[in-house]
């Protein structure tokens, strides 16, 4: 399926303080990191260095019950708006990708088509939308409900949603900016057109007030792993991320979402496969555990315990600690999480403790404890098996995680020419090897388009 | 009413390529202003350097039909979205306050809470929120509506809207993060409320995902004229934006809106009135003239009827251009807009054609052709009458118009003590004299409040 010669893509999630649940109490890590913009740009500025593609924020509108009930111990309360934030960064970097949550549950599709276009021209053509439907309950209370939206009804709003975002981003041609003064021609009436789009969900006529942005539109990044969140990838997302801790896993989701793409008349080149990995890197393998070791010595059993309830969309503080994680019936929130935990219990054998204190590490991606090579080997093991075409990297603690996969790993990664030396091009788009969106390639929910004229 | 040693407020009214309707056909402006980045960080650090509180963008939620409809004649077609513009140029600015408009009629109230706090912790500050109800109807047809909300409901909501936001900044005190790496403990929780709100519009948990901001919450700025307008100003409202062409106008608006504000408890100096100046400097007053006939000269027509007729709401194509204005009855998107308009065609007796090519470069603001003294002269005069305590400057040409102002005008202001040398503070709230936030002061729609232990 890969083109020869493709390397691979990395992403770099970049929670404030660290993926690892009590990152912000080691004494490395700047606990305001949430709050914090002079800490992001340091950041970011690490990433980039590094060539990443993109940098990539989740996002709740909400706090999460796991958090209220923490007793001001989990540390995920109050942080940044991700799309403000991006557009911070987009300010002070120049080649790295900007990637955003933002969920398709609790917003309107003209303003989400809109804050992403903008963050496009920002950025010189570096955004993108990671769309998601809101796995949580505590978003729905802010948004005017008692109950959550049940899962089949967020992903039917979510592909209409979808499709009028792709929709909006397509109602300038590419060259409608004349900007031409001496004939007071400011833009080409012919290339601007109405949506006028009439759906289930949304009555939206546009046009956007963005133009068309400099990559054409922002990169579509989705993470559902469910029956529909699979669908709704394959027809209209161009990334991919998901957690697969397993290498067997990994392959079979690969294989699986990219034949669904023919379809929707799409190759599988059309879309990247990024697996989250959270490395913890040291010059031996003893070193790399005892970092490790450190961060999990740090962790509060009771926040460990919130998050794993959480996550597994039960209530597990009735259950014995020590016993074996339970079979517990799918919940509507998340259905793909309960059976990657379920999956890692079982095969590792692990009681509720240790999955607790797992997941507080990896949050159910895949952790990797080793050396630069023993890392860069499981790297390219995945993708020359096709279970990646790369990474969404996921440091522990930052900054010091992610500065020792750039200064470690990624020199591994160039040596075997897996990784790129210098970016390729200027946009997003480019970096990821994406090709420049047509316009009507997505346009497949607009009912009717009449032009102005 | 004024402190004694109260000094002038500045704002920067920065629409891209500037407030004069031709002004992205001048040969030294930039025609992409709208979406060019490096000259919106150019322009705001003019106004920096210049000491201004803070620079202001209006806002539309799509495209007005008088650009859809304008050939493409008209410039306002496509534009940064203004939150995630300011959110970037957080990033390179020290000082200045960055004001956004956003609509209450078609956003959901935790979205625009934990945006502007959001942009608050960015910009260490800085942030303020001009609350509008979208006068235009271009705005209702992307977002699930055939014809426009009423004003009333508008209004109606607009007051619950500010409640919720307003209600949502105060759930976390303001030391409620604690960062205690030993304890455990990131938060107080005894520091953070949920809101619980429950009216007409919206219901809302809380607690918004965004800590306490440093300047307490984001400025609220307003700018209706209309009576529920300055109701809902004097209730909520800390600086507002006005449209007063005329002094005796000025000092009657002034007196008025500071006259409301006892009733809801608050004092005059809690909120100040910034009326539009539109200033075009020269030398000498033939200069400065010249330099507007050189805008002047490049209006296209048409383009000045649609601005017009929008402005009105009322279409006039069909009348006379080189007749009088006629009398319009009020119609129901910008109540206050169509008096202004009418006042002055009547006292300047001008026909449709001179009406349109007047608000062409004011859009119904004070205009001001002179040198740096008979500028001053005026600024000083509506100070020092209590028509104002400060101004929105509205640049008629980018980037041009505002150096003139800073170069020129300030220096004039400064040596009569009306305007800062310094910053006084390294807050929007500091600079503009605005007391501190005390919790509650604006929580009256809360209907109940639980803490979470």
């Amino acid at each position: 399926m890969r083109q020869p010669g493709d390397k691979m893509r990395l992403g770099a999630f970049l929670t404030a303080t660290g993926q690892h649940i009590a990152a912000w109490r080691h004494p490395d890590v700047q606990a305001d990191g949430g709050i914090n913009l002079q800490e992001y740009i340091r950041i970011v500025k690490i990433a980039e260095a590094g060539k990443f593609d993109m940098m990539f924020l989740a996002d709740n509108a909400g706090i999460w019950d796991r958090e209220l009930e923490s007793d001001g111990r989990s540390s995920r309360a109050g942080y940044f708006e991700p799309i403000t934030l991006l557009s911070a960064l987009s300010a002070v970097t120049e080649k790295i990708g900007l990637v955003a949550t933002a969920t398709t549950s609790f917003n309107e599709p003209y303003t989400i088509a809109r804050k992403y276009a903008s963050l496009d021209h920002l950025s010189g053509g570096r955004a993108g939308w990671n769309l998601v439907t809101s796995a949580n309950a505590a978003e729905a209370y802010n948004y005017g409900l008692d109950v959550h939206l049940l899962h089949a009804e967020r992903y039917n709003r979510a592909e209409e949603f979808a499709d009028v975002v792709t929709g909006l981003w397509e109602t300038w041609e590419d060259d409608a900016l004349l900007f031409d003064k001496e004939g007071g021609r400011f833009f080409d009436p012919d290339k601007l057109k109405l949506l006028n789009h009439a759906g289930k969900y949304f009555k939206v006529r546009g046009p956007l007030n963005v133009p068309r942005t400099p990559q054409g539109r922002p990169v579509m990044v989705q993470a559902g792993s469910s029956e529909p969140g699979k669908e709704l990838a394959a027809r209209t997302a161009e990334v991919v991320f998901t957690a697969q801790p397993k290498l067997e896993d990994g392959i079979a989701f690969y294989a699986d979402l990219k034949g669904r793409l023919a379809r929707y008349g799409r190759t599988p080149c059309e879309l990247k496969i990024m697996p989250g990995l959270s490395p913890v890197v040291g010059a031996t393998r003893e070193e790399a555990q005892a970092k490790f070791r450190e961060l999990q010595d740090l962790i509060d059993p009771d926040v460990a315990l919130g998050m794993l309830s959480s996550m597994a969309g039960h209530d597990l503080s009735g259950y014995p600690l020590d016993g074996p994680f339970p079979d517990l019936s799918d919940s509507d929130s998340g259905k793909g999480r309960l059976k990657v935990l379920t999956d890692t219990a079982r095969r590792e054998n692990m009681t509720i403790r240790e999955l607790a204190n797992h997941i507080a590490g990896t949050r159910g991606h895949n952790l990797v404890i080793g050396t630069p090579t023993e890392i860069a080997d499981q790297m390219e093991e995945w993708f020359a098996s096709e279970a990646a075409d790369g990474f969404n990297i996921m440091p522990q603690a930052l900054p010091g995680s992610l500065s020792d996969f750039v200064d470690l790993v990624i020199p591994e990664l160039r040596k075997r020419g897996l990784f790129r030396d210098e970016y390729e091009g200027t946009t997003l788009r480019e970096n990821l090897g994406l090709p420049w969106p047509e316009l009507g390639g997505v346009r497949r929910a607009a009912k009717q388009d009449a032009s102005l004229t």
